[in-house]
């Protein structure tokens, strides 16, 4: 019978067991939120964060700035989070209003504080198996399946899209699990085909139930990281992954629905990065 | 008929095309090259670095060093070149010498100047598809490709080989040309079956002629970056690649022969990123 994997249930684990860690520990851990302007579902996430961080025992520093924030006042607010003691890890909550350069304030972020992953320098040393700071949603998914894969060794993976805060860092997650791994996308030529010989299929596009039952390989490991919001009955919206759920959950060994899958996971990886930031930068002091 | 692709040719052809953009320019480009120790073949390689970039009219500062150089006294030496408004190019020869910490002496080179592409920085660039270095051999490979298939997007490209050096910037590299791309490695399951599969067949193994003439795909561009020593008749010995090119090449479309193929790229190639470097460092004084 197919498995369905818990991700709700899973990061509720997980918070737990960093709120005992910090519990243990000489100093807390602060992360530094910083948010521009007043997208309402940006503020909404935000105000998760805040409510997580505090939840498992760390500090929570909310920066909200004015939509009309300068470039230059962007920039020093990260430098000053970098030179901060106290500030462990810092996320610029994306996206930006259009006249700021989203590029160079990730820059500007130090790699040691950067728990979302995303400067170049921790997408380096991912590509490069260094230690650095993993994106949130592709550890996340890792977790998942570490969780429920004893030893994933020469198994295929095929991970859908190809974007650099999902797809291609999922993809050197699971080459360091030694998967064979196979990055497919929009070009690729009988996706179908392909999927139907992956081990471990993780779609992640952003397509409403793209991937039908009929591509996944019996008894497959399936991630969907895609989180769609698509049309209801009676004029209602409902959420919907990039796996089309009800076809391909019968046939796959383990899955992950949506939402309650890999969504819950993002802001338990977070935290997860912010403990991991924590104990580097003071063991380095 | 199975078209032998010619590295050697392609590589003259890329050197005269340097030399005659450098004739243009109001600067000369320069590339440091930094040698510890006196490992004979180190020696054999910096010389025809040396002479292949003088004959493109670039400058070559040759830094030898003793074998008891000091950590300190190598970093000291990068920073300098670093600092050289007429060094455009860094490469620091490796091996090191045991006593040497060959990542901290990489991490000290400049992004900007890392001509060999080993830096964490250029590799985050080249994940997430940002401007950068690309290491030499991968570029190499992704050159030849270009001259030899007009339009990759949709191919199946299989990668043997997940070093750091070469089959994940050659992975990277193919993806962005849209292909369809799978990074195998000793823990793949069936790679003679997943190998038939490559429209692209890429081997990056270091193992003497682990490629079978029946792992190729009928019609195949087989690109082969292994160079290895083996013994020959009369106690001598020979070059061979990773692929059994007797075997490999009357099946495959296009086949790159060792030595010849991809080996001569590697030079050529960092005179291209060191062209790459000067025309940038000059365009952003």
């Amino acid at each position: 019978m197919t498995q369905i994997i818990d991700g709700k249930a899973f990061a509720t684990k997980l918070r737990a067991e960093i709120a005992a860690e910090v519990a243990t520990l000489s100093y807390k851990p602060g992360l530094a939120v910083v948010l521009v302007g007043e997208d309402p579902a940006s503020k909404v996430y935000v105000a998760n964060k805040a409510k997580q961080t505090v939840e498992v025992g760390m500090n929570s520093f909310e920066h909200r700035l004015p939509a009309d924030t300068t470039q230059e006042q962007l920039l020093a607010l990260v430098s000053q989070l970098n030179a901060d003691p106290a500030v462990h890890g810092i996320l610029v909550q994306l996206p930006l209003p259009k006249h700021l350069d989203t590029e160079s304030v990730i820059a500007t972020i130090s790699p040691e504080k950067d728990v979302d992953g995303l400067t170049v320098v921790n997408a380096g040393r991912l590509a490069s198996g260094a230690e650095g700071l993993i994106p949130c949603t592709p550890l996340g998914c890792l977790l998942l399946l570490q969780d429920n894969i004893s030893d994933m060794t020469g198994l295929h993976a095929v991970v859908i899209g190809r974007s650099n805060l999902v797809g291609k860092p999922v993809a050197q997650l699971l080459l360091q699990q030694n998967c064979t791994v196979t990055m497919a996308h929009s070009k690729t030529r009988d996706l179908p085909g392909l999927c139907r010989t992956a081990d471990i299929l993780v779609a992640a596009v952003g397509r409403p139930e793209m991937v039908k039952g009929d591509w996944v390989k019996p008894g497959a490991v399936v991630i969907d990281v895609g989180i769609n919001r698509v049309p209801a009955s009676e004029g209602k919206t409902k959420l919907v992954g990039d796996v089309a759920y009800a076809e391909a959950a019968p046939i796959a060994g383990k899955i992950t629905p949506v939402p309650g899958g890999v969504g819950p996971m993002t802001i338990a990886c977070l935290l997860r990065n912010t403990l991991t930031a924590a104990k580097r930068l003071e063991a380095a002091r």
